[in-house]
C-alpha cells in the first residue's frame, strides 16, 4: 500500500488483541484504544496484554495505546470496533468526536441489548453513519489460534466492496486468508445466531446428549438460520459459505466457546446467575437469545425456529429444561 | 405390527451390533449372520458380542444366529446388509439362495471396490434387485452411542416410500428417532464421500491445522459433497440435512472415527501400509477415495472438488502431504 490507511482498533479483549497482532502485519501503525490503564502499560512495557491470549507479542513500536476514546477516532478513517456488544453504548457515550466520514468495521459479535440491533443497523440508525460506511468482519475464527498462528479464515463484508477490500488487505497474513462479500445483514444475523446455537449445544451435552445428536443438532441449526435470515433479506447466499456454517461449527464444536460452556452449565442445572459468576465472563449468546427471538417474532411471519425458541424458554421463560429439549428433539429432523 | 416382518441382518460388526440391539425393541425374530463361529458361541453363552460394543446386552431369545448366509437370507423378505464394503463381494459370492423379491437394505457405508459402485447401483447392476427393492439406512450415528442409548436419528431412503417406511417402524425406539427419504443415490453417495472428508480432517490435524482451519474444510467439503452429488443426479435436496451434513460432521469431528484416525496418522507422516498395521483396521474412506475420484472423472463434466482430488493425490500419486494441502488452502474459501 502506497498510502497507509489510518486505522485504530477499538477494543481490548482477546479477539481484539488477535486482530491487532494481524493488522501489525500490514501497518507500521495503528491507534488502539483500551479503557483499562494498566493494560495498556503492561502492554508498553512487556509487550503483552496481560490478560487476553498474553503469549502473543505486540509491536508496541507500531502501536499507539490510548485510554481515551477520542484520540482514537479523531486519528482514524478505519475504525474497527471489538468490544462486546452489551459495553458498546457506554463506550459510545464517552465518545465527542464525529463519526462522520470515518469508515466502520465491527468485528462485534452479536447485538446490542439497548436497542436490540445488529451492530451495522445500530451505526445506521443512531449515529448515521451510511451503509457504504459500515462493514463487518468474521471468522471461523477462534483469537487463541490466530496468536499460534494457525491457519485461519476472515470474511470481510461492506455493501462498498472497495472499502472490503482495503480492511482485506489490512488483514491479510502468512496464517490468514481473507474472502470478501457484500452480505453484512446475513453475516452479522449468523454471528449472533450461532452463538445462541452454542448454547443449545452446551446445554444438550450439559443434560447428557451425545455426539449424534450434536452432529443433528448442527444440522438443524444451519437450516434454522438460513431460514431465520432469509425471512429477514431474501437474498442469494450460500449458507454453507465459511462465515455462516463455518462461523457456526467453530463455535458449537468448540468446548472453549463461552456460549457453549454457558449452556453446558444451563444444562446441568446452574440458573443463568451462577452460571456467570462460576465462568466470572459474559456470554454474549445469552443476550442475544432474547433480541434474536423478539425480531423474529416482530417479522411478518416469523421463520420456524424450535432450536432459538427452546433456549428462550429455557433462559428466559423459566421453562423446564429436560423437558423443553425433550420436546425440541421432537421436532428436529 | 400385525404380522411382524421376516428380518436378517447380514454383519457382525459394531454397526450391525448397534442395528440388532435397536432391531431387538421391535421384533420379535431376527436371523443374524456373522462369519464367525466363536462370536456367535460366544452371544449365545453371554449375551454380548466379543468384539463390538461389547457393552450391549443381547436378546438372544429373539436372535437366531448363523453362520450361514444361505439360512439367513433365505428365512428373510427384508435383509440389512451391514459389513465393510471392501468384504460384500466375498459374502456374496457363498450365496447360494436367490435374492430375488427379497427387499435388501444397506447400512454399509462406501463403495464395492471390485465394481467401483455404490451400494444400491452395486445390487442393482450385479445382482438385478430392482430399484424399488433397495433402500439405505444412515445416520449420523456412532455405533458406540447407540450402545449408550444416546439419542440418534436415522434417515431410511427408499425408492419405495412404503418399504422405508416400514423399515423405520423396525428401527424406531425410545433412542431413536427416524425419517424417511428418497434420496438413495444421495445419501449413498454422501455417505461414501463424509468418510473422504473425515480423511482430509484427520490429514489436517495431523499436519497441525487447527479447529479454525478445521471449521472452514468442512464447510468446503459441505458444499463439495453438494457439487459433486448433483452433478451425478441433480434433483432437489436440501445438502445440510441429517443424512448429508449432520453425518459428515458427526464423522469430520469425531476422534474415534476410523476415517479421521488414519487421516491423522498420514498427516503426521505414516505411510498407508503403516497406519492400517497401527489401527488393525480398515479405513472404509482409503478405497472411497480411488473410486469417487474415478467417478468424478468419468462425467461428462467432472464436479470441482478440491478436497478429494488432494487425499487423492496424496494417498495414490505420492503427493507431498504438506504441499498438497499448502495448495488446498489458497483454494478453500
Amino acid at each position: 500500500m502506497i498510502q497507509e490507511p489510518k486505522l485504530a482498533v477499538i477494543g481490548g479483549g482477546s479477539w481484539a488483541t488477535a486482530l491487532v497482532k494481524i493488522l501489525c502485519e500490514n501497518l507500521s501503525h495503528i491507534y488502539w484504544y483500551m479503557r483499562n490503564d494498566s493494560a495498556i502499560a503492561h502492554i508498553q512495557k512487556y509487550k503483552h496484554n496481560p490478560n487476553y491470549i498474553s503469549s502473543v507479542e505486540l509491536h508496541t513500536e507500531k502501536l499507539h495505546l490510548t485510554s481515551n476514546i477520542d484520540e482514537a477516532v479523531s486519528y482514524a478513517d478505519y475504525l474497527v470496533f471489538v468490544i462486546p456488544s452489551a459495553f458498546l453504548s457506554d463506550e459510545m457515550q464517552k465518545l465527542t468526536t464525529s463519526l462522520r466520514n470515518k469508515i466502520i468495521f465491527s468485528a462485534i459479535k452479536g447485538i446490542i441489548p439497548q436497542s436490540g440491533r445488529i451492530i451495522g443497523e445500530h451505526f445506521l440508525q443512531e449515529y448515521n453513519i451510511p451503509l457504504e460506511n459500515i462493514g463487518v468482519i468474521t471468522g471461523p475464527c477462534h483469537a487463541e489460534e490466530v496468536a499460534l498462528e494457525r491457519l485461519s479464515y476472515l470474511t470481510i463484508a461492506c455493501a462498498d466492496s472497495r472499502k472490503a477490500e482495503i480492511m482485506a488487505k489490512m488483514l491479510s497474513a502468512s496464517f490468514i486468508r481473507t474472502k470478501i462479500s457484500e452480505d453484512i445483514i446475513g453475516i452479522e444475523y449468523g454471528a449472533m445466531l450461532k452463538n445462541i446455537y452454542a448454547i443449545s449445544a452446551g446445554i444438550a451435552h450439559g443434560l447428557g446428549y451425545g455426539d449424534n445428536f450434536q452432529a443433528v443438532l448442527m444440522s438443524n441449526a444451519i437450516r434454522e438460520m438460513e431460514r431465520y435470515i432469509s425471512n429477514i433479506q431474501n437474498i442469494d447466499r450460500n449458507i454453507d459459505a465459511s462465515a455462516y456454517l463455518g462461523d457456526l461449527l467453530v463455535t458449537g464444536y468448540s468446548t472453549f466457546s463461552r456460549n457453549r460452556m454457558f449452556g453446558n452449565m444451563i444444562g446441568k442445572g446452574y440458573t443463568v446467575k451462577s452460571a456467570f459468576m462460576e465462568m466470572n465472563m459474559v456470554a454474549e449468546g445469552y443476550y442475544a437469545v432474547k433480541s434474536a427471538y423478539k425480531i423474529n417474532q416482530e417479522q411478518k411471519k416469523p421463520a420456524f425456529t424450535p432450536i432459538l425458541d427452546a433456549v428462550f424458554a429455557v433462559l428466559y421463560q423459566n421453562k423446564n429444561i429436560r423437558n423443553t429439549f425433550n420436546q425440541l428433539t421432537e421436532v428436529l429432523d
